[in-house]
């Protein structure tokens, strides 16, 4: 099985959340938009997006192929990686569960995007900076505490040890919280620096997917896109602030 | 099974693609809000999210509660009711196509609640008017083009005769299509004078949807709470205006 992954160049974006989870179990996987062959590059994301005869075209990347089907959304494709690459775990309660955390974090993302972008992300940030600093205020001030309230809060009652947000185990959504907070730690310096004091469980998460000899090689790796001002966690100086946590 | 959802009162809001599901299938369930037994009403739902005892919390309402399990996240409770309701095909390809078109309407419904609340949910609408206008002028004059051209271009696409979403039935994203159109038509009845015209396809999933028999006897009914502005679709003339289709 090949897995093919169309996602914009440049930036890490929702694609970043896909790319966890096959560098984290070594699975091969092609990224569309480095390649140089037929349908492959920008070119090839776009006619492969855009072909008037699909029949199951995505909205938007980050999608995969796989054979003739194409999978978009990240929650609707880390649903279907999970069960093929190990994780999450057995059981449709489970992986319910692991669904639904994992699209609480794609609101906590979409909330972090709109925080430099609230009012059009068609526009640039410097058409929307006013308003950019009174929602990223918001955002830093009650919606990071109330979404990290929450995963520390399931963190601490998982009945398994381990510190995972699911059973014992790593699952898919642990390394979509790893990436939620390493952004958040790039885009917001002052705002997180007393994140670990504060979310204990969700920082030993972080840490514990970033030691995965896997995830690690792959950070320090030429694939790996570093944080920019392109991508949806971005420093602008302007918009980090103190937190109450 | 007793299927109970969990989620607040006297607004439509996510809870009713939820309610969709169970009204057009003849299910029976239990809206916890409008209870008055033991663990039931405001308070019931209050103290069964905030219950610090539970293993799987939810982060909002909507939320199901099927024997000891709590299912929380519109996209994931509709996902699992789908198969069970008969509002998905049997194919895992089919049901992850569904449930991508379920997520791409999802992303739409946030846009349009942040259509009236760019800045802040927590802060009331008439703290950022002048943001909404111009979040509300975009949605309208780029976003919902965006959503509809794609929207239309799958079912013109849909291999199997019928005019549904997927396959040649009506699945949960059909309803949640007839949402999302009847929710916009309420909202903003001027920029959506000319929608039939533009999205024929979309348009005729939206009246299929509201002739099915048990669909319109609900429509109907005392249990459909009218549209109202503490809803995601909100009406305020102000944000209200003429479209390019």
């Amino acid at each position: 099985m090949t897995f093919e992954l169309f996602y914009w160049p440049g930036l890490q974006g929702r694609g970043e959340f896909v790319r966890l989870a096959f560098e984290a179990t070594g699975t091969p996987y092609v990224e569309i938009v480095r390649g140089t062959g037929p349908g492959q590059g920008l070119d090839g994301l776009m006619q492969t997006m855009d072909d008037p005869d699909c029949v199951d075209p995505p909205y938007a990347p980050p999608f995969l192929r796989v054979g003739d089907e194409l999978i978009g959304q990240t929650a609707n494709i880390l649903a279907y990686l999970g069960p093929l690459l190990g994780l999450v775990g057995e059981s449709p309660r489970t992986r319910r569960w692991v669904n639904q955390l994992q699209l609480t974090l794609a609101d906590l993302v979409a909330e972090v995007h709109d925080g430099h972008h609230p009012i059009a992300s068609r526009l640039y940030y410097s058409n929307q900076r006013a308003e950019a600093r009174r929602r990223t205020a918001d955002l830093i001030e009650y919606r990071l505490p109330r979404y990290f309230d929450y995963f520390e809060r399931v963190l601490a009652h998982n009945p398994e040890a381990g510190g995972w947000l699911s059973e014992g185990a790593m699952s898919y959504a642990d390394l979509s919280l790893f990436q939620v907070i390493a952004g958040l730690y790039y885009a917001f310096p002052r705002a997180m620096s007393g994140f670990a004091r504060a979310y204990p469980r969700c920082r030993a998460v972080h840490d514990a997917v970033a030691r995965q000899p896997l995830v690690a090689a792959y950070l320090k790796s030429p694939r790996r896109i570093a944080f920019n001002t392109t991508g949806i966690f971005r420093h602008y100086k302007a918009l980090d602030r103190t937190t109450p946590f």
